[in-house]
C-alpha cells in the first residue's frame, strides 16, 4: 500500500532501522508495536540469496517476554503447555500459547536462559499483558518485562560460514535450538541456531539496543566473503517449507492439533496449566480440522497474501485457504489451508481466492519441500 | 515515513477504509491491529475544520471489547477502578484500566449497554487477552469478545447540526456520555456524544462491518451544508485540550493520579477490583510525578511528535516531555510533560527535544484551551 505510516510512540523502530534504511529498506509491517522490514525492493533475490546463500534479516520485531525471579518456572509451566522442568537450561522450545480453552494464542520459542529466568521470543500478539495477568491473578512472584533484546537471523545455507567465521568454528557443532552468551566487539549478545526459515542458521540476539547499527555492520563485513545481502522473513519459503503464521494460519478458534504443533503438547502438564484440560478433551475428542497445502491451478503467478480464501469439497464449504504463494522452486501456485479432516492429501478442492476468482485446487502435505 | 505498509492479516482495514481511501487518505498508523487514518494531506484545513465547522474520522481502531454473561458486571468491576454498579445503562464512563500494581494499561470509555454486557471502547494496547486471563483465571462466566463494531466520529462545532439532521433534533439535548442504539437506512450503529477532541460532537458505532462506505456516505452527504470534510483524531487540538494519548503521555510506571485521571478511580471498588489496593497505597503516599503543559521558547513551529524529551528544573533531571506540537490558535509552541510535582504551572524549565535541540520553557497547567 503507497500510504506513508505517521510515527507514534506505540510504532517503535528496531535498534537495526537506520541500518536497515541505510541498506534500502523498501516496507514495513508493524508486528509487536514495532517496524518489520519486509523488503528492500528485490523479491526474487531476496528469495535466492535465502536458499542459495546467506541472508540477514531485522526480527527484532519478535519481542522478548522475560520471566524472572523466585517462581519464573512456576509461570513458565502455567502458559506452556510442555513439561518446563525438563528444558535443559541453554536450549530453546517451539512451543504454543493457549487460552483456557486450547486455543493458541501464540507460537514463540521459549529459551531457559536460568532455572528462574526464561524469554519468550514471541509472534505478534501481546504476551506481556497476558502473561503479567496470570501471574498477577496467581500471586507469583515473579518479574514479566520486555527486556532489551533484539534479533537479527542470518539464514541460508551459508550461514554457518558466516558466524563461524565471527563465533570461531565450535559454533558449526551447535545444535537446533542451543543457544549461548558471547559478545562481538564487545557487545553483547545471545547467539542461538533457530530461526524462521528452513535454509538453516542462526539468530543474534542484540542486548545492547544502542548498537544495532554496530552490529548490523560487522555481520555484513563478515558476510561479504559469502555475499550477504539484506532480507526479512520470507514468505515464499515459509509456505514451501510449512511454517506456521500465527494470526494468518491460525483464527479465533485455532488449538494447537488442528495445526500440526500437538507434537509441541505434553498432556500430562500439571492440571493448572492453562488450557491443558481443554486440549485433553480436543485430543481424546479428536480435533475436526487440520491445516493442508493446496496446489493452485490458477495462471499467473499468485502474490504473496495471507488473506482468508474459501475452500470447497464436493460442493461443501471445507473451510480457509490462508496464505498463497508463488513458489519458485516447485514452480507452482502453492498454498495453506485450514480445512475439515475430510479433505486429505491428494484431494481435489475447489476454492475461491480473496480477490474473487475461483480455480481448482489439490490438496497437498506440509511442507511442500 | 515514506515507505510502505506491507499487507498482513494482523494488520485489518477498516470497515471505512474504501470511501476514506476515496477521500484522499495520505497516511495511516497501525492502532489496535488495524489502520488508522492519520492525515488527508492539508494539516492546517483539518485543523481548522474541527475548531470551527466540521470533520468526520475514521475511528475504527478505536475497537471493542465485549463483556457479556451472567458475570459480566463482576469482571467489569474486576478491571475497572470504578464502581460499575453505579453506572447507569446507557452511559460510558472514561476510565483507567490498571495493571495489580496500579500502572495504567489503557484509557477505554466503558459502555454499559445492560447489566449484563459492556463493552470497553480501547486505546492502543492489548485489552482483550488482559480481560480472558482475568475472567478465565477468576472462573466467571463470561465471554470476551472483540465484536462487528467500528465507530467513527462527528467532531466539531457544527457535528451536532450534522447528527440532528441525521437523527432528528431530539439528540440535541442528548447529554455527554449518553448512548442510544438506532438505525440510519437500516444500518445498525450506537450514537454517543463522545469523540477525542474538546469541540463537541458524536461518535456512530457502525455495527455492521460490511456497511462502511455506505455509512461513511450517509454522514458526508449529511454534511456538506455544514461543508463537513474527512480528518482525523487531531493531535494539535488534544495538545491544547489536555486530552491523554495512552502510551505517549504515559510510560511503564504511570498511574491514573500522575495523569488527572484520579477523579476517574473510585478507592472504595471492592478489593479484589485489580490495582486497587495499589491505588489505594499511591494516593495515600502522593504521587511523585504529575502531568502538565508547556510552553517552549523556540523560533520554528514544532510538529507534532510523541518521542520523549527530557525537562530540567534547576538543572536537575525533573522528568520527560511526551508530546510537543505548534498550536494554530495560542500561536505558540506547546507541549506535554511527565514531570516531579517539584515543577509547578509557570516554574522555567529547560528541554532536550528528541532532535537534540535544547530550549528554555514555561510550565503550565493543563488544559491550554
Amino acid at each position: 500500500m503507497p500510504f506513508d505510516i505517521s510515527p507514534s510512540p506505540r510504532v517503535r523502530r528496531s535498534p537495526f532501522f537506520d541500518a536497515t534504511v541505510a541498506d534500502g529498506v523498501r516496507s514495513f509491517t508493524p508486528y509487536n508495536h514495532m517496524l518489520l522490514p519486509t523488503g528492500y525492493g528485490d523479491p526474487e533475490a531476496e528469495y535466492w540469496r535465502l536458499i542459495n546463500g546467506v541472508a540477514m534479516w531485522d526480527v527484532s520485531a519478535q519481542r522478548q517476554v522475560q520471566i524472572a525471579g523466585p517462581d519464573a518456572a512456576l509461570l513458565a509451566q502455567a502458559l506452556v503447555p510442555r513439561l518446563i522442568e525438563r528444558q535443559p537450561v541453554g536450549m530453546g522450545w517451539y512451543v504454543p500459547i493457549c487460552d483456557h480453552n486450547g486455543v493458541v494464542l501464540n507460537d514463540p520459542i521459549i529459551l531457559k536462559l536460568a532455572d528462574d529466568r526464561f524469554w519468550l521470543s514471541i509472534a505478534d500478539s501481546d504476551m506481556l499483558f497476558w502473561s503479567r495477568a496470570v501471574a498477577a491473578e496467581r500471586g507469583f512472584d515473579v518479574e514479566v518485562t520486555e527486556p532489551d533484546v533484539s534479533p537479527m537471523a542470518v539464514q541460508g545455507p551459508k550461514a554457518d560460514d558466516v558466524i563461524a567465521s565471527l563465533f570461531g568454528d565450535e559454533i558449526r557443532a551447535m545444535k537446533h535450538f542451543r543457544f549461548t552468551e558471547s559478545t562481538l566487539d564487545g557487545i553483547p549478545v545471545m547467539l542461538a541456531r533457530s530461526g524462521w526459515s528452513k535454509q538453516g542458521g542462526f539468530e543474534i540476539y542484540l542486548m545492547d539496543g544502542s548498537r544495532g547499527t554496530e552490529l548490523w555492520n560487522i555481520v555484513k563485513e563478515a558476510g561479504q566473503p559469502w555475499d550477504i545481502g539484506p532480507g526479512n522473513p520470507n514468505q515464499h519459503e515459509r509456505i514451501e517449507s510449512g511454517l506456521l503464521s500465527w494470526g494468518g494460519d491460525t483464527d479465533e478458534r485455532t488449538n494447537p492439533f488442528e495445526v500440526r504443533m500437538g507434537r509441541y503438547v505434553d498432556l500430562d502438564c500439571p492440571d493448572d496449566t492453562v488450557g491443558i484440560k481443554a486440549l485433553r478433551r480436543i485430543k481424546e475428542q479428536g480435533p475436526t480440522r487440520h491445516q493442508l497445502g493446496v496446489f493452485l491451478d490458477i495462471d499467473d503467478r499468485l502474490g504473496y497474501f495471507e488473506a482468508k480464501g474459501k475452500v470447497f469439497k464436493d460442493h461443501e464449504n471445507a473451510g480457509h485457504l490462508t496464505a498463497t504463494t508463488w513458489s519458485p522452486r516447485l514452480e507452482r501456485n502453492i498454498g495453506v489451508m485450514l480445512v475439515s479432516r475430510d479433505v486429505q492429501p491428494g484431494d481435489p478442492v475447489y476454492l475461491t481466492l480473496p480477490d474473487g476468482r475461483q480455480c481448482v485446487g489439490e490438496a497437498a502435505k506440509l511442507p511442500f519441500i
